[in-house]
């Protein structure tokens, strides 16, 4: 199943996968899901946000126990983050029906569209819809790189986009969501733990900064006559370092973009995204202001606008207690020892879904921490004993 | 004939101009050069270089004087960086044929091709080939952003690629060149002269810095365990402008580029392109020494690794000095004082030609010195006193 998934989407050069939302590659992806789904006997669908359902039991007869993840990826993603969550469903399914569980309530595997966000620049557009979280209006209007809409994107992948919204109705069936996902970060690797389970999603968010400057010729135009902005950014870059360093939070400036970008112009725009992250709302809005502070002071001193936009926000999630106790319970050693609990600095669907329906997450030992690379990495062991957790924790919550 | 080609390549957004090297912009001004040798009754021809050339008399004589420039621009480059060159040169040749000048040396206008290297980044490619610095299979693989090969686009625009390479029989019948160009910084506007000539081109180069770290998720990963290098980017930056304050030279990062270039994603490489010159190769050389070994110094201590190539060098260019003083004073006042004499950072195609062919320039007064920018400005009357002063110097040089 796995080494099916594995070829999908992976570019020769870099080793990483780009597997975008409504691409080739996307729709590869979800071929290999529809087929899963068949093989097993589960009743497939697709909702009117394009995620795919894979049902055991009855939809309609409510209270069910979903479970999944994503398959899209960020640019040069790696294996993991997404495609484990949803292989290690089918795998706990399938460790289930070897146990011989009796299942009490409907069960469904999921794959959400578009997670990442990767190419129209907004994450979790899929499960957004669905809790209608995103208008149908404003997703149809999100642009890729070279100007095609969602909508367009979905129409030439065979989804009708004038059926995207809000669907209440599905979210009703549904009494508990878990999603199992790789970590993103080395908490389980210090503590010495294959498996956890999510406390809550620190608030995070993006901010544009726009610096304006005077584009001329870098061969000719004194010092003391320019307005380069790129020097701007440079101060900002540093600042935005110093301030998540001071407030225990993270910020970066990962994606720029340089007007006219070439060797021998002084830019006229240098544009620079900042991800800010900490673990309260308090803490994020004091360094992202201070990162602002810095980019204003810099530009003044030397001619530079700044403007700085909010491009999206996403408020803290506490993932509901009841079923986080329950699930590090379930999870317990032989001593009685609960799964430790930790939170993450990832947005994931099971954040977005969290609004509206009781939700949870496991997550699986990244033995370098690394993601959103080639590099990121699991061991064997650990995604074996991730698939047995989600089968420990499905039994609980679905079987008799 | 100025408001025949203002049009051609100009941008409706930026009011900068686009006009690369065999592109369409291109041939339409390649066509506008075209129409304007008929119209004088000018010999026309291109040359195995796609350099295009009209002659008044005899080109094989010999000892012709040449003057132009070119008609090619940067991304969103003003209206007179080249064209001033080639309209003055025509406009110059209209008024020594109303003074019933008596030409006793051939004359020719040119319009070099791909002078400013926008899309296949390499400057003067068309005098490089022609002065033979640069072999026609070097040329022929240089690449633009799309990965299409001057060979290619060459080939497309109606040109023979096979064909090209250096000409020392056409170099042979040259006496001397002369071109005038818009004034690149604010020397003139400071002294207050309208036009003046030019004494050297500073030695200049574009070095490419890599900065290799490793791509993580921004989101997650602890500041500790990053290895980003934008943050050293952003510290190379600085001390660039830092190094070519103290050593009174000028130091630009314009370009770059960030892989995997995701607002969530910490780099795995940022790319800036420094472009450095100096008024001699031994300040040059300390400057970029200087940027280097900040970079290396701040890569050391965040575990970036930083490999920087020097992409392009040109030497000091001096104008041949009897050429020059001859200029200046053709062009001194009514008291008997020769036009100023200045350097410039910027390169040209005469500079290129310096090492082969006795070679001069003349310089426009630019009221704000911006240029490689839809703000570059010329006055007309400046324009226009351009004109005289070429016409001067071509009587002087040319008629009897």
């Amino acid at each position: 199943m796995w080494n099916d998934l594995l070829p999908i989407g992976r570019d020769a050069g870099s080793h990483g996968y780009r597997r975008y939302a409504w691409t080739g590659a996307d729709a590869d992806c979800r071929e290999w899901f529809k087929a899963q789904a068949t093989t097993r006997g589960l009743a497939y669908e697709v909702d009117r946000n394009g995620n795919q359902w894979a049902w055991l039991g009855d939809p309609a007869a409510g209270d069910a126990v979903v479970t999944g993840s994503h398959l899209d990826s960020v640019p040069d993603g790696g294996a993991f983050d997404g495609p484990l969550g949803v292989v290690s469903s089918l795998a706990a399914l399938d460790e289930l029906r070897a146990r011989g569980a009796e299942f009490t309530r409907p069960l469904a595997i999921t794959n959400f569209g578009d997670e990442e966000g990767a190419r129209f620049g907004l994450a979790c557009v899929g499960s957004r819809l669905t809790a209608g979280q995103l208008t149908a209006a404003k997703a149809r209007e999100l642009r890729d790189a070279d100007g095609i809409t969602l909508a367009h994107a979905m129409e030439r992948a065979g989804y009708d986009p004038e059926a995207i919204g809000a669907d209440p109705e599905r979210l009703a069936r549904i009494g508990a969501f878990v999603e199992l996902h790789v970590e993103q970060g080395r908490a389980l690797d210090i503590s010495g733990d294959p498996v956890g389970v999510a406390s809550a999603i620190w608030p995070h968010g993006r901010w544009r900064f726009d610096f304006r400057g005077e584009a001329n010729h870098a061969g000719t135009t004194r010092l003391e006559d320019r307005r380069d902005p790129m020097l701007t950014y440079a101060d900002t870059v540093l600042a935005a370092r110093e301030q998540a360093r001071l407030a225990g939070a993270l910020a970066t400036f990962g994606k720029v973009a340089v007007e006219p970008n070439g060797v021998n112009a002084i830019p006229s725009l240098v544009r620079g995204w900042l991800d800010s992250r900490a673990a309260d709302e308090a803490t994020l809005a004091r360094v992202v202001a201070g990162v602002e502070r810095a980019a204003r002071d810099s530009g003044e001193r030397s001619g530079i606008g700044v403007d700085v936009t909010r491009e999206s926000f996403t408020p803290v999630v506490e993932f509901e207690h009841g079923l986080r106790d329950r699930l590090a319970g379930l999870l317990a050693d032989d001593d009685g020892r609960p799964a430790p609990v930790l939170p993450t600095g990832a947005g994931h669907d099971a954040g977005i879904l969290s609004a509206a329906i009781p939700t949870a997450m496991l997550f699986v030992r990244n033995p370098t921490g690394i993601s959103h690379s080639p590099a990121e990495a699991a061991d064997e062991d650990d995604c074996l004993a991730g698939v047995t957790a989600l089968a420990d924790v499905l039994e609980g919550l679905a079987c008799r």
